[in-house]
């Protein structure tokens, strides 16, 4: 392929994304809500651009949109990401990924592709009606348990049921999502999305190579002593569990900066903190906050989640308070396929000059499909790191860029698969 | 006077003390809530123990309850405290100042004593049903400001002024009682209360000398940096506004420490925590924590308030976030009078055989008449340091002590004024 050509449909790329953001945002940000009537404009619209190719969406048990073109070879290629967002969301956040998908198959339309390139639309990726993320990618990757989400509610009180029947999708046998991406011989699957976070935008480099989905271990830790009178109780008499948490949060830290390297960062994160019983004149007696570990590597991540066990335990002891840990949500790390990773690189290198690896602190549907066949993600630079909010964006110079390479990863990809 | 004397007296004390409870109580402690009937049966059957002695009370314009015992001369010795009590009260929080008072009249009335003896039990201490506590003692100290509690309501919705009303008393002239204690030749007021703390149970003391109120800072910290996704945002990234906070309330306790002497103590505590956004996948946003800071003496209390302000700018540095300060409330140390102190000391050494001396972290009735005369008060022991609750007790040979110390600081202060 011609570097002009790409130029060209990362212009084309661009230009969709604009018509898209016009058809389905207010002043506030886009407003795609799954399960609702803006999402289904969305999927119209896109219905309709896939029609002028000539091709045709075919649905899911669980609400995912595929458009299939058929190549030499059944071998696929898929390239996926969802039209969904957030209220009030971002112009980039998911259709970026689905309408590069869009213009993958536009190039390869006009003549039969070696190999067949598969585009899907995932369904509910945000979880931002109903509280579940990767809904469609969960029911396809074989890991949504119904019974886990019967039970939910939107704000106005819909059942999720109620809103998947709604669009023609059954709870109960969505799981055949899992039977039907199985037939597939999927050999290798690829997401472009906006990186939403401030990587790439410290380096200054427009494109960044994904090396895998961050592996989560969330927990709450309680930490229990005894509220006192503060007026009447020496410090050296105290059971004073806010500053036990204190010194637990700030040593999660510590534990997150040893622990990341060059390459291979990883967090800790403390973002809720309560105490009891919260009022001005009272030594804390109770404090519980939140804490969400992620790294890339499982090792790393389970002596984190060592670490800061040990941390809080010896930090309730010398405040002589107890502490308890509850599990909220773990996940393994999906680390990315390695030959899918070096031709990211190779794609990412021709286009930009460089090629900046990070992990992916989100999760996105490419951690369902690391299961089933060789995965990798590409991310685009995120102004001021900010995404989930009208003010998102990739500056045009970056998107351009960062379109141009995902299409060169698309081809190399292609040939990849063609020849293995 | 005889030790046997003082030892009668303190079981009249106590029994007295059990009278009230019983009649005034539930099996979940004291309800004698000022402004509400059972505070009234409580006064009804103080009047009545008044009577007993062939005294009366006299309602000054702020609703406390005055008995004078005249004596040969006109100077008087005041003894005070308030039956009023919070919710589900303890037996002695209150009650016991002014039972002791009794009996000291009961003492005295059978000879003219050679000073007057004024017993006061002062109005809504409390402050338990409309938020404003010291409110009879502040009005005869004159440092209440009707426009300030004018608009306070209790949980039912009934105003201050209309409670006020039910009981004779008229908001916009409660000052007068000022003008009413200004008249006094007072020369020493004496107040015996539970010490609501774990200071004298920790070494061992059944009664403890106080030196004086505290002087509290109370401010607001507002630590603001910016709410981030805690997957995409690298540790050096971050302006997470508690990490700041947590180590600005962990150095507030060093400077407790730092600043706290063997019979000096001080402390800080930092009672409330509010994060925002406070959701799990977030680095906070903004974070502000209440400082409470006590100290007796006004220069160790200002270098405190300057020192946390100091702290707490280096540590929005270190973080990357701003903080801002705001008051809450302030009042100066309330240092009580040496003699009296010496007097106190006497008594308690010559009962129990030691004389611990502390502060008193929480405000009593004594620190609105600093002002205006020599001023001291004793603690009782209090078991686990329990207090405002039920469970609150002093063991009876501890009580008995401090009951009898207390008479015998009595005798030694009318002495002591006598011959001044």
């Amino acid at each position: 392929m011609q570097v002009v050509d790409l130029k060209q449909s990362a212009q084309r790329v661009i230009s969709d994304l604009r018509e898209l953001a016009a058809k389905t945002s207010t002043p506030e940000g886009a407003q795609r809500l799954c399960w609702g009537p803006v999402w289904r404009t969305a999927r119209e619209w896109y219905r309709a651009k896939i029609s002028e190719l000539g091709l045709s969406i075919e649905t899911d048990a669980a609400g995912n949109n595929w458009v299939v073109l058929a190549g030499e070879s059944e071998k696929s290629v898929l390239i996926g990401s969802h039209l969904d967002s957030v209220p009030n969301g971002g112009w980039l956040d998911g259709c970026l990924g689905v309408l590069v998908g869009l213009e993958a198959l536009r190039r390869y339309s006009k003549t039969k592709p070696p190999v067949t390139l598969r585009v899907v639309d995932w369904a509910d990726e945000e979880g931002a009606r109903f509280g579940r993320s990767l809904l469609g990618s969960s029911a396809a990757g074989g890991s949504l348990k119904p019974d886990e989400v019967r039970h939910l509610k939107d704000k106005q009180g819909t059942a999720l049921p109620d809103a998947l029947k709604e669009n023609g999708v059954d709870l109960d046998t969505m799981g055949k999502a899992n039977e039907q991406l199985k037939k597939i011989p999927a050999r290798a699957y690829l997401e472009l999305h906006i990186e939403q976070g401030p990587v790439l935008e410290s380096m200054g480099k427009p494109t960044g190579v994904v090396l895998g989905t961050f592996g989560v271990e969330r927990h709450l830790m309680r930490f229990k002593g005894q509220a006192a009178h503060s007026g009447s109780t020496p410090i050296p008499m105290r059971r004073d569990a806010f500053l036990a948490a204190a010194s637990t949060a700030l040593e999660c830290r510590d534990i997150a900066k040893r622990h990341s390297k060059p390459g291979a960062n990883v967090v800790c994160t403390v973002g809720t903190v309560k105490v009891e019983p919260c009022i001005v004149t009272a030594v804390p007696g109770v404090c519980e906050i939140s804490l969400d570990q992620r790294a890339l590597s499982a090792e790393v991540l389970a002596q984190m989640y060592q670490e800061a066990q040990d941390a809080s335990r010896r930090h309730a002891a010398e405040n002589n308070v107890t502490v308890e840990w509850e599990l909220l949500w773990q996940i393994e790390p999906r680390p990315f396929d390695p030959d899918l990773v070096r031709l990211c690189e190779e794609s990412v290198r021709e286009v930009t000059g460089d090629a900046p690896r990070l992990p992916s602190g989100p999760l996105h549907d490419a951690a369902e499909m690391v299961p089933f066949m060789p995965t990798v993600m590409m991310f685009a630079y995120s102004s001021n790191g900010l995404s989930h909010c009208k003010e998102e964006d990739t500056p045009e110079e970056h998107l351009d860029k960062t379109i141009q390479s995902f299409l060169k990863l698309v081809d190399k990809t292609v040939d990849h698969v063609a020849r293995s």
